[in-house]
């Protein structure tokens, strides 16, 4: 059988599911190292450092292998920092832009070892500047909302009026006084808008965020964070890296003609890197219908994919058979395990209220359906423990063929072995 | 200070607060003792048995309070039903009404210990009827869908075409073969159709459901399941569980003039229980806004509650100061810790894609944010470990006056234990 979404072949999925049962996720090593050579690969002019938005999937092993193919990390919280460096990664190549910093003192350790760090509100400019009062380090970066953004509704939008991130650029005076009172040196500037492919959009961000560098004398590094849409449906499109970043560079080199400055360039990406290198493999457990309704019952659903249910998100769906050859397709609803009505992975775009059958062959208990797309924002953010089922299990299909546990299925002893 | 919620005053919380950490659940002995009692003066006429839908907060400590206040346990998966035997439920007490069941000798070996099983589809129903070749207890429950639903939008619809739980009402003379075939005694049939509080609809569901039951002569309980919708803010509704459970009673007493038989009613309240039993504490960690906005940032969000996200869920919300008197209300954003410009607590009803600021107390930076409500699917269904944020603690303030921890937060270590 050919590679399902170009990650893994049926013969494998039987191995897996045999080996280590389901529901479980399955990353493809090739696959997360394409992405991250296109990722290394985006355009720029005078330097680049591509970071992993470990938020999208922060298990161990996947941490390590993008370490190994260059990358640093994007942490988003300090939680996130601790999680890389156990998994080996040194502080240097870890970078926290978060909502919520740790205490002073861990701030404090975090730049002394050499951590970067990302003021997102004048708050957090404070609270950094006390942290760092008598340190020798007085480097850090700023993120600012440039008042453009991206999103289809004004809660997803992550630039603009709408969006908590970054320092609103009308307030960048009162940025700049927190700066000189505790006698910072910003050295970077962070203005993620999110999640976009247009060309057009990527070029906009790059000149209005250079604008705010012209008014911080000490930056040496632009973030234009991440946010790299990737088409995990055909409907969909895929940001085209080497368009966008062309845009990005020629702005780069005109700031550079307008001002001598050579500014450095980093780019944040979670989604882009890890998106479509992996799967979820579930059993079918159930066929059942209503008078209008087919559905197919799965040993998964929320508590291992949110994205559906809470932004309308479209995933591939495949039926892999065994014991039956389907003969025919039939619009199906495929529904989770957990009792909740709401527990359902085929919804309408960007309209989770509603459930939008899809034609798929028609499957029996006992066969295996494949969720595409689901490297990022899968394992990373979904609605574990829901209905006690417990977190499932991940693997890694290596570049030499085999099939690497990377973490174990949790058992009921752990998931409520804090409970008193 | 009065009690916050009716749950929990601002001397408790302060407590709380130095003594476990943020974000925490606190969850409040009386308030639950008080919705228990409530489930139990449910009107019936030949016997009542109220289970606890567990999967709405499954934490040991509530599971036992429950047991004692004399509340049986619906489980929704087999995880629940040995989370429940580990917290010392006997298994007489569990019923197993799931999407998802376990491997056929689990089967065997609960129904022989006495545990009661509810088939909700024909694939079940086999699955059933084979774990019990050859065993002599041939009892079980059938659910089934009767076509009536209640729901605000056809995903999260519990009943009728649009739900998948149960079997199809017009697929009974299916059941009834299979049922024959396997030699299988129907003794309980099951119609829940999800949340409501209008009595008219559970007088319709009622008689809905009697009418089924005459098809099944061997049935002597009927579960109409749960769904009690509660009010969590002064705009919605809480079922009157007397008036509802009068009209239903009014339908038991002619189900039996007409028929002669006696039924045993049991029901499944979740949040009904415990809704309004809990609150989130949260620490004000930002404070920030843009030209339009007004944003709280608090160190909790969708990894302790889902509901606003996934449902445009109300909850109640209340700013406690410190160090400081708010003398003026903000229309505020309250925004969560995770890097997602979707970690907004504060949207549209029905429409979590639509941001809607709230008029609260001006709040600064240490404040403790309360969400009510948040006792029945938040602790239970949250994006738990996003961003890498550990579980969060939990509290019970007991009826002594005892602040009892009740699940101690998560450690990083723990949080990634079963990775290689």
């Amino acid at each position: 059988m050919d590679a399902i979404f170009g990650a893994v072949t049926g013969d494998q999925i039987t191995l897996i599911k045999n080996d280590y049962g389901t529901p479980i996720y399955v990353y493809s090593e090739s696959l997360l190292e394409q992405a991250a050579r296109a990722a290394l690969d985006f355009p720029h002019q005078y330097g680049l450092t591509v970071r992993y938005a470990m938020k999208a999937l922060p298990t161990r092993r996947i941490l390590q292998l993008f370490e190994g193919y260059g990358l640093h990390i994007d942490a988003s919280s300090y939680f996130e920092v601790q999680r890389a460096q156990k998994a080996g990664i040194s502080v240097e190549k870890i970078k926290l832009t978060a909502q919520q910093l740790p205490a002073q003192e861990d701030i404090t350790y975090f730049i002394a070892g050499g951590g970067k760090i990302t003021a997102c509100s004048l708050t957090q400019l404070e609270t950094i500047g006390k942290a760092l009062r008598g340190s020798s380090c007085r480097e850090m970066g700023v993120r600012i909302n440039p008042g453009l953004g991206s999103g289809h509704c004004n809660r997803t939008n992550v630039g603009g009026s709408a969006s908590s991130f970054g320092i609103w650029h009308q307030q960048i005076d009162q940025a700049k006084a927190i700066i000189k009172d505790y006698g910072l040196r910003v050295t970077a500037l962070h203005t993620h808008i999110g999640s976009g492919s247009d060309p057009d959009v990527w070029e906009e961000a790059a000149a209005l965020s250079l604008g705010m560098v012209e008014q911080f004398s000490d930056v040496t590094t632009l973030d234009l964070g991440g946010g790299f849409k990737v088409a995990r449906v055909p409907e969909e499109k895929t940001t085209n890296l080497q368009e966008c970043g062309t845009r990005v560079q020629a702005q780069f080199s005109a700031f550079y003609h307008r001002t001598k400055r050579e500014l450095h360039l980093e780019i944040e990406p979670g989604t882009y890197l890890i998106a479509n290198a992996g799967v979820i493999l579930a059993e079918v457990i159930d066929v059942k219908s209503t008078d209008k309704y087919n559905f197919i019952v799965i040993d998964s659903g929320m508590t291992e994919i949110a994205r559906p249910i809470l932004y309308g998100a479209q995933h591939l769906i495949m039926v892999l058979a065994y014991g039956h050859a389907p003969q025919h397709e039939v619009e199906s609803v495929v529904t989770g395990h957990c009792c909740e009505s709401g527990d359902v992975s085929t919804l309408v775009p960007h309209m989770p209220e509603e459930m939008l059958p899809r034609l798929l062959p028609e499957a029996k208990k006992g066969d295996i359906l494949i969720v595409g797309g689901a490297g990022a924002y899968c394992s990373g953010m979904s609605l574990k423990n829901y209905n006690s089922f417990p977190e499932a299990a991940e693997v890694l299909l290596r570049k030499d063929g085999i099939i690497e546990p990377i973490r174990v299925r949790q058992t009921l002893d752990q998931m409520v072995g804090n409970e008193r």
